[in-house]
């Protein structure tokens, strides 16, 4: 079965949801004055993890990506929790490296551990889960036409240091380096989640790679996006790997997931007042779609992400 | 290594932990006035189900264990969440099965379910999360001298299914009904909870054993306990199963595992209050220790539950 199917098969069985459907990045709740938000996202080591990443940095981003969650929509991230799955032949040093990660990013993020479960199961997997309280909830469903779409840091880092690493390419350390801290160590947008919780009217991490989180964010707030490609903050060193690759850099960056940047829309009134780095990308648009603007014109941006990124990847690997 | 050699050496690295520091039901931070109750249990599918288990059943446990954790917390619970691990080959009709269990179960308890996840994985996962509200908290460490033990419900039905179940023993539809039903469709005790948050000194649920909870109320308390095996509540048909496997059944009682029934202490004067149907099984007194009392005397109570259900299951069926 394929993931959407799965999906659609819960779906069908879950009738009762929080005050905000299931489809954001997290589920939310009515508390009082506040909203309680709360996401999980599991992290199976077979699946999820490569080779080349230090159990610590595995730790470490189980957390990372559920704080990115909690971020995304607009809340401060109160508490964390988690499973493990431990296979019977899982040496103890590597299991020590994970807990020496999660703690690191606990103290990073400055969050209580407030549940933890351990199990025997056949391969490494680590359940995270993130609590958030927010005044104001940003979903993806409010992005209004004439906003713009903005976007934090850079974009394109962490599918190029998995090109570097996959393909035992040949770079300077000076290329190398920031690709491997972005594909390996990403950070989770905590401040600028929370600041843009007052001034923006939708966001999305990116995880799965901006032109997918770019169609989600324009389907479910039922508006149009165009963004110009010359004014995506392609990261440092993505231009170099595509061209090694014969990659357009641009569809590099499009396609990269677990960035755990924000992508948000804000009114021009308000932009102004966003005292963080972040890059104009394009705009809101009435009508439906997600469009692509460079030299060439106007076409229907690809829908390139995590979940293409298999075809994606063999095209570059295998043409 | 073991399950505590593991749990000790995350312990090492997990110095954030909430207000509440691990090791009770679930975890806890201040809202405001409340305090917001969170926890987490991971169902693996090979150790965690036996295969006379119903994918319906699966998905409804799958709740319950969560929401029994918050209801000996004395919360009310709130909102639940849940990760697929899914493997490849798991087919669509017992998925739906699991998803049908999962949506009665929170229509039971009704609660919403706030975000889910699915992934691949080598065998079936369910990792629950379960979120919950209390005005006051019941812990395992406010047992004090002079109060009461008592257990909501009966115990031992669980092993003893599970005993027929495993032993392919003859009995009666009457007497492997009632155990059938608590070993393969348990429900956490959530009304009772709510109403002990107002009157209990400390409780737990009974997950691995009344044994092995008592121990643990004892010992987090800093208290003694003694309890009466003549008092014990032991359930409907457990003489029975326990007559034909040449077993105390008082034994059994005792190691009988994910019941779910609360455990909780109370004072004598605040016991009459209660309004739910319940045993008084013993007093709390000073020192420390927890003892068995029956007509040989009084003797330590063993320290039987699920940790030690493997030795004490060999002992049952090889001997």
């Amino acid at each position: 079965m394929r993931e959407s199917e799965i999906i659609d098969l819960f779906l069908r069985h879950l009738k009762r949801q929080g005050e905000l459907p299931l489809g954001d990045d997290a589920g939310a709740l009515r508390l009082g004055e506040k909203w309680l938000v709360a996401t999980n996202d599991m992290l199976v080591r077979k699946t999820d993890v490569p080779d080349i990443m230090t159990p610590e940095q595995v730790g470490f981003k189980a957390v990372t990506m559920n704080v990115s969650d909690i971020a995304s929509m607009g809340a401060r991230p109160i508490g964390f929790l988690f499973s493990l799955g431990i296979p019977g032949d899982l040496d103890s040093d590597y299991l020590e490296g994970v807990a020496r990660g999660i703690g690191k990013a606990l103290d990073f993020y400055g969050l209580p551990v407030l549940s933890a479960d351990t199990n025997e199961a056949d391969d490494l997997i680590i359940d995270g889960i993130a609590l958030g309280l927010a005044e104001r909830l940003l979903t993806r469903s409010g992005a209004k036409p004439g906003e713009l779409v903005c976007v934090t840091g850079d974009i394109g880092r962490a599918l190029a240091g998995y090109l570097v690493w996959k393909n035992g390419l040949e770079v300077d350390d000076a290329v190398r380096k920031p690709l491997y801290e972005k594909f390996l160590e990403p950070r989770a947008r905590v401040r600028e989640g929370i600041a843009l919780s007052k001034v923006a009217s939708s966001a999305i991490d990116i995880s799965d790679g901006l032109a997918k989180e770019l169609h989600l964010l324009a389907e479910m707030s039922g508006v149009g996006i165009e963004v110009r490609a010359e004014s995506l903050p392609i990261g440092k060193g993505v231009e170099e790997v595509a061209g090694l690759l014969g990659l357009d850099p641009v569809e590099v960056a499009l396609a990269s997931g677990e960035e755990f940047e924000l992508v948000f829309t804000v009114s021009p009134e308000l932009v102004e007042s966003i005292d963080f780095e972040f890059s104009i990308i394009g705009r809101v648009t009435g009508g439906k779609g997600v469009y692509l603007v460079d030299e060439g014109g106007k076409r229907v941006m690809p829908r390139l992400g995590w979940e293409h990124l298999t075809e994606f990847q063999m095209k570059i690997l295998y043409s």
